[in-house]
């Protein structure tokens, strides 16, 4: 059996994967007078006098929600927030397995942005922080931002700021291995959605002083057509002298020394990956299948190759961030992930791999200590 | 240390009591391959075609939401959400204990009515099944009927019916020990909150004539001053020729065959009870001090006692009732809870007590196999 079928099997035989689990004895009568009444009153009172103390008394000091409306999930698209479940369970037991947090997935009838953030904000009680899955651009921006504002608690869209992350860490390694400075190179983008978006904020914040990025009518630049608010004001933000608005992705490639792709399947040609500059370093992260498959980039003369996928190497894989960053964030009482902690939860994952070579930018996700290295510098 | 104590101290060790788990192996790349990405597209994508798996390949299938406002939280009041949490969570562990079932803790940020039911609507398709918890009345009828028609899964307040479930299983048995039939005797009820106008319903529809509702203006009559549409309507339905409108707890009590009390600490004296019909059942569960302390209720010629109280014996505890009823709707594709399908809980629970004596009219909380029994008759 493929992967498809074993994982329509494995859901199916254990109804989802997700469980939950008491970490009190509940054996006596006596167990259940502390754990639940009468005693249970008592922890009750204590919070109602001084809700700080919530965080340590109750599952919200080590609880996050991971919320979708379903619009955007992995490459199938808008496919709603039933379907989206598997997925959401997934990212919870992660979260578990990677960091010890407990994670409650929660997907949302609704794709309308206001519903979507008095939705989030009326369960924020239970929680620790927020981790929003999978809703499209650029909604997305809206309700992470106005959650981030009206809650007091960290708020991430995973498929913006973990992929980010991760992406800087990975080329942090990449330009060791081809010996170049991020704040020399230039960096051609595909693909404005979330996570492109994201990817440019923190380039930028990292150092990057050139970054152009594309989106399906060419670079981007303030005032050209199919812009929005969030674009144009990302346009505003960046610039690369050897590109012009609206320009193709050949042309904007063309003599680029990295091109980051989070757009569509083979969008990217042999041809114009030999036209970048030598040292080349190519991210191909549409999902499942990448603008060039890892081994066309390489014959191309790509040096340093990256993807979304675990059968090659040098995987770009979120669970190397978000589990750390919100164990940071709740060991830490941070509430909100700045762009500075961004960059230095990128520096940490780095620097796991002391000695990066063309086939090993990244750790592996089933390194130890990894999430521990990336909460420690999410203060 | 006493239950509070050692409550807090619990609590405080553990960060709550809820965790979360995952039933599906993830120590290798393979696994993360079936359980997450890529497989998990592949279960995702059956249920976009057909909604319905969802209950067979996700945690759906098996998971219920406790939900509350904070608004009536055990004796303490309106506490809010935050300082509920300990109790939900205590309601959480308990489902899995008892049931199986996976119970997330949800405590809403809101108390209005509209945004409770907006907020519920809102995170549903994660869930099974909506168990409200907590919410004060008479908002708690508005938000339980509506939310019954308006989502497509079972919901319950358990303040209301899992309370009236195990009040009228117990009264079941407790009148096999006076020999008298439920059709026969007269029931002075006080309290017309959540439990005491389910419990009302409930009493009527297996068949008592012959019932008296008191508020805190004495029993309830069509007209009465300090009614609303929800005691309106009860007080309709029910009936009582000993009783008139208004008249006060000595006087309604009086000849009576059963007190049941969902009211306040130490409401009904000695001599209320010494004026009772022989053969007087008196359940009285104010919480966590009852409208008469069941030794003082004995001493004043009450035959059978019952209280929600842990020490002593016949302890009203609504884990009797919910964990099978939302068992058997999970496993029965039950979508609402209807009057019937209550009595019939009730008269499983009652079954399981064969030999009902005055001072074991309830099985045990500990006791195999009541979730079983009740989940049966669900259906």
């Amino acid at each position: 059996m493929n992967y498809a079928e074993r994982s329509v099997e494995l859901h199916k035989k254990y109804t989802g994967k997700f469980e939950i689990a008491s970490k009190v004895p509940l054996e006596t009568m006596d167990d259940l007078a502390v754990a639940y009444t009468p005693g249970v009153a008592e922890p009750c009172k204590v919070i109602a006098a001084d809700p700080s103390a919530a965080m340590v008394l109750t599952m919200k000091g080590n609880t996050v929600a991971v919320v979708t409306d379903g619009s955007a999930v992995l490459g199938l698209g808008n496919i709603g927030p039933l379907a989206a479940l598997p997925v959401m369970e997934g990212k919870a037991i992660l979260y578990k397995k990677f960091a010890g947090i407990d994670a409650m997935p929660i997907c949302l009838s609704t794709q309308n942005t206001e519903e979507i953030i008095t939705a989030i904000k009326a369960i924020a009680p239970t929680f620790g922080g927020i981790h929003l899955e999978d809703i499209s651009a650029p909604r997305c921006f809206e309700i992470e931002e106005r959650l981030e504002r009206e809650l007091d608690m960290p708020v991430m869209h995973d498929d913006q700021h973990g992929t980010a992350v991760v992406v800087l860490a990975g080329l942090m390694n990449a330009l060791k291995v081809v010996q170049k400075e991020l704040k020399d190179v230039r960096i051609v983008m595909s693909g404005a959605g979330a996570a492109g978006t994201a990817i440019a904020w923190l380039l930028r914040e990292a150092g990057a002083t050139k970054i152009s990025l594309l989106d399906s009518k060419g670079v981007m630049g303030t005032g050209r057509d199919g812009m929005n608010p969030w674009k144009e004001k990302l346009a505003q933000a960046i610039s690369d002298s050897a590109t012009t608005s609206g320009m193709n992705l050949a042309d904007a490639v063309r003599g680029a020394d990295v091109f980051i792709g989070v757009s569509q399947p083979n969008l990217l040609s042999q041809e114009i990956v030999k036209s970048m500059a030598t040292g080349a370093i190519v991210f191909a992260m549409a999902n499942p299948v990448p603008e060039i498959m890892p081994e066309e980039a390489r014959s191309a003369g790509a040096v340093v190759v990256a993807s979304g996928r675990s059968d090659f190497p040098n995987q770009v894989n979120n669970v190397l961030a978000y589990p750390g960053m919100f164990l940071g964030a709740l060991k830490h009482g941070v509430k909100h992930f700045s762009l500075p902690m961004k960059v230095n939860a990128a520096r940490a994952l780095a620097a796991l791999v002391p000695n990066p070579t063309a086939d090993k930018i990244l750790p592996s996700v089933f390194e130890s200590g990894v999430a521990e290295a990336v909460a420690a510098v999410i203060v």
